[in-house]
């Protein structure tokens, strides 16, 4: 049982509360419980993972009509050079894209993979500010000098795949 | 408000609710709700998106270290032909695979993609063995006759990528 004094004492027992909590959380690796200090960023859970589709209404389709899926309808995102289509599974979703206009990010990923692929993961982030910050003094490369802000309105940086064994990893603002 | 006159009355209104609610989460389709009948099996969440990678231990330092994941320790699988670290992320996770042994069957995606890639997704079902029936009678080409014991010790099956767009989509027993 706790009792606080004022109002004060109450507030910095929850921030000392979270604080130790986030920290735990984080420090839970390899089955060792450790306190990581000065923990300004943490990963969440996966955002979505995007596959390149050469035809997005075939591939509507399968994830709606043969496998049962849960699926949105189509997205013209013409600032970002997509089209969209949502597959929800669990607290995550496959986003499955197909190039819009001449300067589509993906055209060549499909051009090279002309029967589509996986094309990169998402992972939410708490503090995409910190994470940029901590990212480059860790020498690994971001493919745009500040975030961006992406397909869903949030503030995004992807991760070079040279830096992450071959994997285009995006980072998003949770 | 509902009244019962026996225990039978009870268990008939349940298992209708049930089947109900079934139906109606998997009829939620492209905004409109419609009522399937006779869907035996269904999607899940995401379990797992497998990675390869030339280095483990070197992936492993990323996702711990560099990116503050929370990481296994590494697990051999020699009757699968590869070693595993897992990422846990929100209800998901990222599985890091390597060859292990001569057999592995993640051996020519590694000389394909010396770096590195995205080599598969698996979606959990909640009925393999009615998704099998009905996945062959949908025309969708299965990599092995029947389910096979995966490496969570679960029945799973792997679709070909030339019938998912280009994507390999292993399916597992939730």
């Amino acid at each position: 049982m706790h009792t606080f004094r004022n109002i004060r004492q109450i507030l910095t027992y929850c921030k000392l509360s979270n604080l130790l909590q986030q920290n735990l959380a984080a420090g839970v690796h390899t089955g060792r419980l450790c306190l990581k200090q000065n923990k300004l960023w943490h990963l969440g859970k996966i955002n979505h993972v995007a596959l390149v589709s050469p035809d997005l209404d075939k591939s509507t389709a399968l994830y709606r009509d043969v496998l049962g899926g849960d699926v949105s309808d189509k997205q013209a995102l013409p600032e970002h050079g997509v089209t969209t289509v949502f597959v929800k599974l669990g607290d995550t979703k496959i986003e499955l894209l197909h190039p819009l206009g001449d300067k589509s990010p993906i055209q060549s990923f499909l051009e090279k993979n002309k029967s589509g692929g996986m094309h990169h993961i998402c992972i939410e982030v708490d503090n995409i500010e910190e994470a940029v910050k901590d990212l480059k003094a860790k020498k690994i490369r971001i493919l745009s000098e500040e975030p961006r802000i992406g397909a869903h309105g949030k503030p995004v940086i992807f991760l070079h795949p040279k830096d992450c064994d071959g994997v285009l990893v995006e980072l998003e603002q949770a």
